[in-house]
């Protein structure tokens, strides 16, 4: 029997996500934090986790001033983004380079998917965005923000643009919102009922969790809720995440340290000869570099793992930043290589 | 704006699955085992898990005698189905009354699906199966033996009868082979490309995880995996698990345990007027009885919580193998009701 004949032609196309897995000293590749939490247990592993996750989305939302009844947990935000295209279908649009899940996912529930790049500024290109918007029809548009791998904000007017003229659900995915001085897109929910917004646990600490939330108004929240599986974050994460989520000044501190790591790094780099880091509002830097495939290795050899971006702005890496210990071996390496 | 009308029709006409969520002294309603285990803690919530859950996977091919490139690990086995479902679409063919999961994921993923009833001995309908088999040309099958909610296994015959003239893929789910005298499947994936396996660590006291298992020829894991989300069982999970699957022996005390109450439960229950149960290889025993609602809340109102199961053979109810203790409590009220 042969099995591809069985398979969807959408999923034989398809190639795996190949998550990196190198093992190194110095890991600064995976927009991870530096700094994870002491795990709590007081969980019965027996018993089926709380289905709705109540507790949790009641803790978070209040830590947003929103309503619990706005919020739905998902897997990981991925898992999120997986729900939302299940219920909403495509055309999906959203500019590149971003976070490459959003791509992945529209091919394996074969739905049509339209990328649009980014202006020379990283920046949303809005007439190419205004057109497509309108002759794709697009069901879905995603707009990470501040944005994975260029590491910038989109500027807000350009959003509200795009949330005010699609005729679809416009998700603004805040994976990274915390590092930023940008204000969130959440107030504007109560004005635009289509807009949707991502936020994750990933990036303060807790990756190994998958955790994720979607905010968004009743409507959407009821629709999505559909086609999550019922259990789909489990008790110990769940458990973790409630613990965690109540230490607001340790969280708090540590973005702040991140954000101050963040600047130290940007300028240490710029002033290196034929380094050109990218401005950052998030928990990494990208940036340009004459040969990112022999500098990428040769921090590698040195025990610092950092991300190779080629393909993006003529070829760059992204560093995530890490404890400032991690962050100045990275700089000391760098600058012998450059 | 509608939120309605952007959403896709078959997931409009979809109702949210509703977990029962009652709080009572003792919960037998879930199919749960009763004994959890002790949580250990040693994980960096900070990096993400292992994507490919090698040590986790590696560990539990090892118990089954197979090998880790022969198992795909899951968010539960209810995400395996998903994305069973995602990689080869429908017909999705199943008997019932069976496991909900099957339907209702169809319906998320706008898949047809068709439902054929098992005899009047919960057995496979083998003119049913083998005429829809064909006429729907299935491209899934999906067989859960033991079945939940009637606690049999299908015949061996019938289930090999339909492996051998399927077209499409075959999945046994095996959620609770391991409380059953019958052989499990895994020894005929060698001769027959189209069937799956599926398993879970729910019923062994780890539902709180939300871990499952997939075993199927290399060409099915490699098609899976590509729809399989990137990090899809997390840390913690993958850490309680591999602590508990190196606990052979306290698991295979625990299941012969609930083997040998259920056996208890079984003839108890037999002794009783107008109790009916029908023998269970599961963790559960499904009965007939003549006021299956009045029971139920009865049941409910002294502390015992079972499952409600209208609908199936004129009125039944579902209770869980629960501890010694819950079980007898189970029998001392049933006894005073009936």
């Amino acid at each position: 029997m042969d099995i591809k004949k069985l398979v969807k032609p959408n999923v034989l196309k398809l190639k795996a996500y190949q998550a990196e897995e190198i093992h190194c000293k110095v890991k600064l590749d995976a927009n991870e934090s530096p700094y994870g939490f002491r795990v709590l247990h007081n969980v019965q592993t027996n018993k089926y986790p709380d289905p709705e996750a109540k507790e949790l989305r009641t803790l978070f939302a209040r830590g947003l001033k929103i309503r619990a009844e706005n919020v739905l947990h998902g897997n990981g935000s991925d898992e999120l983004i997986y729900n939302l295209i299940t219920t909403f279908g495509g055309p999906v649009l959203y500019p590149v380079p971003t976070f490459s899940m959003y791509g992945i996912i529209s091919q394996a529930l074969d739905q049509k998917f339209k990328e649009i790049a980014l202006d020379e500024k990283f920046d949303l290109d809005m007439d190419k965005m205004n057109k497509h918007m309108i002759i794709s029809k697009a069901k879905l548009i995603f707009l990470s923000s501040p944005n994975n791998p260029t590491g910038n904000s989109f500027s807000s007017e350009r959003i509200l643009q795009i949330i005010k003229r699609s005729k679809g659900i416009v998700v603004v995915d805040e994976a990274y919102q915390q590092f930023s001085s940008r204000k969130s897109f959440i107030p504007l929910l109560k004005k635009h009922k289509n807009l949707v917004i991502l936020r994750t646990l990933s990036k303060i600490g807790l990756a190994g969790l998958r955790t994720g939330f979607m905010i968004a108004h009743r409507d959407i929240i009821h629709e999505v809720n559909k086609v999550r599986l019922p259990f789909n974050v489990n008790s110990l994460s769940q458990k973790v995440a409630i613990d965690t989520l109540k230490k607001t000044r340790e969280l708090k501190t540590r973005i702040s340290t991140i954000v101050s790591e963040r600047k130290k790094l940007f300028k240490e780099m710029s002033k290196m000869n034929g380094i050109s880091p990218f401005p950052s509002d998030a928990n990494f830097i990208l940036f340009r570099v004459n040969n990112p495939d022999k500098i990428y290795k040769d921090l590698l050899k040195r025990g610092v793992l950092i991300r190779n971006m080629k393909g993006i702005a003529g070829g760059c890496l992204r560093v995530t930043v890490g404890t400032p210990a991690e962050n100045n071996m990275f700089i000391k390496n760098l600058l012998q290589l450059v």
